[in-house]
């Protein structure tokens, strides 16, 4: 399984094969296995194979060709409605249409996405996550319907792959990881942990295709602007609210 | 390492004996390789194994013991302050210091803590997720000596088990799966659902322990309160304002 993560790819294209359903629902089922707070399972998640559903879907990725070509598309949803509705039969007053319990509802449901990534990819499968799920979160609700207390997370295309493409490359380790206190990063430390990167021929080309004088200009004026970055963080604030995290 | 996820548990009591530190950062560094938002890494990890650390940290996480006897105590830190830095080094503006920032770099953390959880738990070691992170993220970030940018997520002790406690209860699949669109609870469903829970004597002395008269009552009110909620959400603005992340 080390070698499994070791080797792992994000896959983003999909061989015309489809997932049988009886092992997705044990990659799901052994997924829920993941730690979650106080044992609530706050979570939910839409599978969608049909083709329409996810050429509705495709718009709120910025149609990403990986939605409408995966067999199988997942949304990971914070989840505090059945919980929330559970107590409610059962003469409890709940409590979880706040912030924190937004976020506790998120922590378990990336756990147990991720854990579904991890069995997907020993089981042969390719995953690619969008992180355009809470860019267009309103588009996502209105299409799987989604209801209060329940919000879309994380979206992942799931299918066998069609070719392996190259690893990307990572820090070195000593750049994410701290011993007993933050250290903070000196111009020179910076500069060390950035050098592997920067060296990239990929890296190089993408800094010309773009016109930009260094990498980082193009993360900071192209793919994750500060004026786009403030946009989605109002619409995200109201989503929230309408979906009752914020009461 | 299915059958690893499948029968995993929660370990709250570990060995007296040490992580090697090799084993330790080999599992962190196969963990980094989980997909990542534009392989920005957006996380760091602060590892605590001094004694007097762990004591500081305590209280923190409501002096549950699992912090002061794990050998190693792992704090997951959203972190867009590397990247940040290393934008600013290189002539570019970033504009991480907003609630969808927060999120990707959450999304990021959790992927990550995620990983490791399941890498060592194939490893033989055993994990627990303390929730506490968020309750407090004050004193852990003074602690840590946690910079602006950063902001801990959640915590992990890691160890060799000292027993294997009985493993708990999942509700089952269908709960949490909905097929193509989001199919709301029925009352009926919420009661076939939650039976089996709800059948085990654990929970039975749970509801008489508490003096409640249901489970969900024990969640509502002693657990998971509304007022505590809704106070560490109140907490949980004001820090992340003052980590820089709602600019």
């Amino acid at each position: 399984m080390f070698e499994t993560v070791k080797n792992r790819r994000t896959i983003r294209k999909y061989l015309p094969k489809d997932i049988n359903p009886s092992l997705l629902n044990d990659l799901l089922e052994t997924s829920f296995r993941a730690s979650t707070m106080g044992g609530m399972q706050l979570y939910s998640v839409i599978v969608t194979r049909d083709a329409e559903m996810k050429e509705k879907l495709s718009p709120a990725h910025f149609n990403q060709p990986m939605v409408k070509n995966a067999p199988v598309v997942l949304t990971f949803c914070a989840d505090f409605r059945r919980f929330s509705k559970w107590c409610e039969q059962r003469k409890a007053v709940p409590g979880y249409d706040n912030l924190m319990s937004f976020m506790n509802a998120s922590m378990d449901t990336l756990l147990v996405a991720q854990t579904f990534c991890t069995l997907a990819e020993e089981a042969g499968l390719g995953i690619c996550y969008l992180g355009t799920t809470t860019y267009n979160p309103q588009m996502i609700i209105d299409t799987l319907q989604l209801p209060e207390l329940v919000f879309p997370l994380t979206t992942i295309t799931v299918g066998y792959p069609d070719g392996i493409p190259a690893q990307v490359d990572r820090l070195p380790l000593e750049a994410a990881v701290h011993d007993e206190k933050y250290h903070d990063y000196t111009p020179e430390e910076i500069d060390k942990l950035y050098a592997y990167k920067e060296s990239l021929p990929e890296n190089k080309q993408f800094i010309e295709e773009n016109k930009k004088e260094t990498l980082a200009q193009v993360f900071t004026d192209v793919r994750y602007t500060k004026k786009d970055n403030e946009f989605m963080s109002e619409n995200l604030l109201k989503v929230l609210r309408q979906q009752g995290f914020l009461k």
